[in-house]
């Protein structure tokens, strides 16, 4: 069975996006240690990134515009619009359904990429596995917050921490 | 000069507080690993504690109520009130001011105790030299936020991390 996965940047006072929806603090806050990260060894261990409509459409027109990032893996977008489906891409108005049922396909896991709404959503259906926050040497004061106030009180266990160029993973899956 | 440090327990959410104003959750947390901790080697390190009035009636009422825990140390709470002072008990009305006096006396650190009120204005103040994060696993959903959403943009520098019994503890200096 697939592992279905939170794998996001946050800052320490818990923020996802700053007050103006920007993700540019991530890069700011590296250091230049080159320490080697975790993104790699996670984007080998998925097969399938699943992201709301706004994600992805900061990733095809701010991050990525060029080229989808993901182009090796099934993306699904929720989202109740049409977008530009390709064998790739698929959009889904169903997350607590889509995720159900290809979590006991075969293969990989799947990467919860975003935003808060979607990953609420998942915690609040019991349908995430493993929590891998980064934390970001940052203190924003305000933006979108990953985890939010209409959460239920949810013990995890700590399984991994990782400490890299500043930042830290925190692995937790639950209690 | 002595250093300023928030020593502190915080929701992987970001609270320090749960939404009944409570901390029992900080117990429930422990795994039985019994590996050692932060706190002795901290408390021996400061010679001062700083906190607020709520706090302190937290610890004399419910945590300590027969014998105050920081008996070895000079305490000051934060407040505008009368309280039973003694000779390492003392009140003052003027944070900041208290802090920019004591930290050019000789001696150990300061240990900014709480509450998230306290904890905030220091920081604004630009008074806090380290940020000492013990990263409970748990989700509280809600309560008294560590960091409040009057801060400023503040970048920080990891410079530590500990990870004991299911909780890890994230140490910053300001970048």
């Amino acid at each position: 069975m697939k592992k279905i996965i939170v794998y996001i940047a946050n800052s320490l006072d818990g923020y996802i996006a700053d007050k103006n929806m920007s993700i540019d603090w991530l890069n700011e806050c590296a250091t230049n240690d080159n320490e080697e990260g975790s993104y790699d060894t996670f984007y080998n261990s998925i097969d399938t990134v699943i992201l709301g409509k706004t994600t992805y459409n900061q990733i095809i027109k701010e991050l990525s515009p060029t080229v989808w990032p993901y182009s090796d893996k099934m993306t699904y977008v929720i989202t109740n619009d049409k977008i530009g489906e390709k064998d790739n891409i698929k959009a889904s108005n169903d997350l607590v359904n889509l995720v159900n049922k290809i979590k006991n396909e075969e293969g990989k896991n799947i990467w919860i990429c975003g935003g808060a709404s979607i990953i609420n959503t998942l915690i609040k259906a019991d349908l995430i596995d493993e929590f891998h926050i980064t934390i970001v040497p940052i203190i924003l004061g305000g933006g979108v917050k990953l985890f939010d106030n209409t959460l239920p009180k949810i013990k995890l266990k700590l399984i991994n921490t990782k400490k890299y160029n500043g930042y830290v993973d925190l692995i937790y899956i639950k209690d």
